[in-house]
């Protein structure tokens, strides 16, 4: 897709200074901006780069004064950065919404329907007595279990497995091979030492605005629900077992593991590589630090913690500090103890 | 499907109190129950729930006396929970079954034998010389490779890939997108910096009734086998890495992670996002707690370790405990010192 | 397929003590051995195994003399090693070679080219505008995006996702079910506490003779590209995110993660369940310890680092030993404070 650069100042409520006719192809960081690209100047730590930068078109703040030449064009607008979002957002709208109709061969069972302007991918499976909303784009190689809702503008991307009875709400989308409500991992141990599988019989359910990333797990309840709560965001790779709750708007990064029946609070930021144990709460705005295992519960809200097990991050940081300080100190406890007891003789 | 109160009774070897004819669909836990779900009253401890439940059954011990007025039919077992535990079985073997048959396009390469009863999803992807027993499901979008064998009752979900040579037992579940046998890591490095790649041409042998979560990856040994062994549970995401055995009944939760040519023993219990270093032994029932990292071989039988290193798990708390104190030991250490200097004096 | 001990001496420039007549049909190594298998002997703490295996036949070096019988044939070169490592070569070369032309049904979208001698696998999805080399291998149940280019000799195997506008070199190989360039993590926090998608635009490019294993995640860069560099070995499960940099020749063992714009530079080796935090360079051959979590840039070149947060292998190897003693420790710290109290008085 081409755009003029006069284009897109329009777009913008820009004004350009340069050539308006040059064509913009692709978006760049102003310091690997190549010609056909457009930059944007926000911070004023890169005005440098944009002396140099060989992209074709670069977005200004209104206060911006060129010290020295520029050969790129340049869109004058209030807010370059916010600009800049905005372009992107059209970009990519106008990009995703290439995608539309039916590929052959893919499946659907009996009873299932799907709404307007939606996409169904090659070699896609949809089960039966499905409904799936509108503008629902279903990439190829995707399986979707019988009985399964989808909500309107979800995008299912290649190879995610949903398995039956999982409700997903509206405007969410699911990155590649990612596996929503297969079994939790639940085995009862019998008296010869083997263990019996436990019926998982409930579902998952995606609120509203959920993002999932590539390769993640989301594990179907023993009974009830697993519940992803609205605007709730998970990376790749995130580990959630049967009947958790992740509260609304939470962010999960990647690697995360969260272990059975756990309930996680709102807005809470949890990084990468965390485990948290199972039948725990954990507050609204509770944040814990990369590679953290939590073992219990959080009831005060707003609290920062680290480690494995995790506790209250300051005094983590201080205690790691001292860790590293241990083996000398080890020396200075013998130092001290020889020598009170040559002052004790 | 549906069932009346009275059917369920009569499975149950149970006696009906209130409206035997209501119609259950579902089952929920009894604090959360809908008009057309069973729930199950076992632990006195949610005794109040059967008095506001909105279930329209409930399954209760022979002993039960009810206080007040209870609005759902009961059904009176000799034991609650084993009872529904039953009847959840029934009910997932009956819904379970459904899938029979072989849906088309799905490809089966030539001098590949499938069992009777089986099923075969579309999109699925079926090598050469495959050997398939009876009543094997294999969902859509699976991959199996050439000279594959599956034993009966075992049950591939949509997305799982199976390399040549695999061989998977009898009444084995592999979750979705879950991947057997891709190549082991293993590459010698040349003078130039670069790496040869070592080919790998063993294969994964999974025993009886071994289930794997989803998105686990078992790779083939490099000569030789990897072995899972009869009875053992691996979660989501977990990744056993060329020439590892799992032993019998050995339980390991999500995201652990073992390392090359590692023998676990029988009835070990290992906990989530533990990482296991190679060429080691476990002793039989080797308990390892959630993220700890092993380093070295373990010969007794039945321990309990935790930490990373990985050490006895007793100890492991204790020092964990002590490292909060450490930042004040710190500073009680430099008293001390000044205060023997200052009496030395 | 099957060689004689003949054809296999011939094929290593060997001589043969022993029946040559017989039929090879797979490796072993010489403890694991059975009828129809060949092994080697090298290291001398084997040899016992040769008077007992049940190989076939065993490639030994010029130099071996037997003290006992040996029922096996004996095919003895100048390195038995060297000459068994190109003996596996060889037959993977052969036995990969098999899958050539094209399955049906597949899809591939209009403008895309494929070179000679490929394979594309039934259910594989090519999408539009996509330029494949020679003699690449596309498995059955892949998804290839728009506009992406895959080098010759590269492999794909099923169920790989791959994202529009990739970037895959020459030789490069990816195992089953890992997902390259999928959105990269971004999201703006908005006043009402929900989260904001930012539009991940860039794409992910893999140099000549990259393999990534099973399961794995490559986010794609919000703006430019995801960088895996020559030669670089990823395993299982690994998660590299936005905008990252993996150096020439570097190697990144199962379950860790890269966060966000980090630069890994070459021959680095980095364990596995490793977390890297976002926005660091680490300096040419820097390797890091399992479990390790990396906070810090690394300046100097081939430093070892260990432990969550790394610092100095070595050190924190002392610390780990100091912890352990711990609470012995805080108990002497305290007997040292009261007899000093005791003496001040």
């Amino acid at each position: 897709m081409e755009f003029t650069v006069r284009q897109i100042a329009q777009m913008l409520n820009g004004k350009v200074v340069g050539d308006d006719t040059a064509l913009i192809r692709s978006a760049a960081k102003i310091e690997e901006g190549q010609p056909g690209c457009i930059s944007f100047l926000a911070n004023p730590k890169y005005e440098p780069y944009i002396y140099s930068t060989r992209s074709t078109a670069v977005i200004v703040d209104k206060s911006f004064e060129p010290r020295q030449e520029v050969a790129s064009a340049l869109i004058y607008v209030d807010n370059a950065y916010l600009s800049f979002t905005v372009l992107l957002e059209e970009y990519q709208k106008l990009t995703a919404q290439g995608k539309r109709g039916i590929e052959q061969p893919s499946h659907i069972g009996e009873g299932s329907t799907m709404g307007n302007n939606g996409y169904r991918g090659a070699f896609s499976y949809i089960g039966s007595h499905c409904t799936i909303g509108n503008n629902v784009k279903i990439y190829p190689n995707t399986y979707i279990g019988d009985q399964v809702s989808i909500g309107d503008n979800s995008v299912i991307h290649p190879g995610v497995r949903i398995y039956a009875r999982t409700v997903i709400g509206r405007n969410c989308t699911i990155f590649a091979n990612t596996v929503i409500g297969s079994d939790g991992f639940g085995f009862a141990p019998q008296p010869d030492g083997s263990y019996k599988t436990i019926p998982q019989l409930g579902n998952v359910v995606l609120e509203d605005d959920v993002s999932i990333g590539a390769n993640a797990t989301i594990d179907c309840a023993t009974m009830g629900s697993t519940i992803i709560r609205q605007g709730a965001k998970l990376d790749n790779l995130v580990q959630i077992a049967h009947n958790v709750e992740v509260g609304k708007n939470t962010v999960i990064a990647a690697q995360t593991g969260v272990s059975g029946s756990t309930k996680i609070g709102d807005q809470c930021v949890i990084a990468g590589q965390v485990g948290i144990a199972g039948h725990l709460t954990l507050a609204n705005r509770t944040k814990i630090g990369a590679q953290s295992g939590l073992g219990k519960s959080i009831k005060a809200e707003g609290l920062s913690l680290s480690g494995s097990p995790a506790y209250d991050l300051n005094l983590h940081l201080r205690s790691l500090a001292s860790l590293k300080r241990l083996p000398e100190m080890e020396k200075r406890l013998l130092e001290l103890e020889r020598s009170h007891q040559h002052s004790e003789k």
